[in-house]
């Protein structure tokens, strides 16, 4: 007999969406396909912002950063 | 007759899921339930990925520009 492999269907994807819910979301969370669901949009829009959020204060960062070294350095020249 | 709304269900959810893909994602995904939830399980390893670069890439930046401040005004007290 062949062995034969059981796709991977849309219930184990929507397990594996349950294990990458960061910890904080309830336990109960990961035996219910909806609230995974729901979880998975709102932790999706999440991480977006959090990416447009950090990407903003690496900008602002860099930017405080320069102006500071540009003050020092006019400081020393004067 | 009381006008009854039909609950937001699974379907829905991961219709959704597939509208928070990244553009680049194939249209045809939108349409299939498995590639959603497999698109959803990629992004969110990619998002998290994401996130934790860049977390790294501001610690570097602000350690860089620290550096560069302190050699500054290293070189201005000599």
């Amino acid at each position: 007999m062949i062995e034969r492999r059981r796709p991977y269907n849309s219930n184990d994807r929507i397990k594996e969406l349950g294990l990458k819910m960061p910890k904080g979301a309830s336990e109960e969370m990961k035996l219910n396909k909806g609230t995974i669901l729901k979880a998975s949009c709102d932790y999706i829009r999440q991480l977006q912002k959090d990416r447009d959020q950090q990407q903003n204060k690496l900008e602002n960062a860099a930017k405080h950063y320069a102006d500071r070294v540009r003050d020092t350095v006019k400081v020393q020249s004067m």
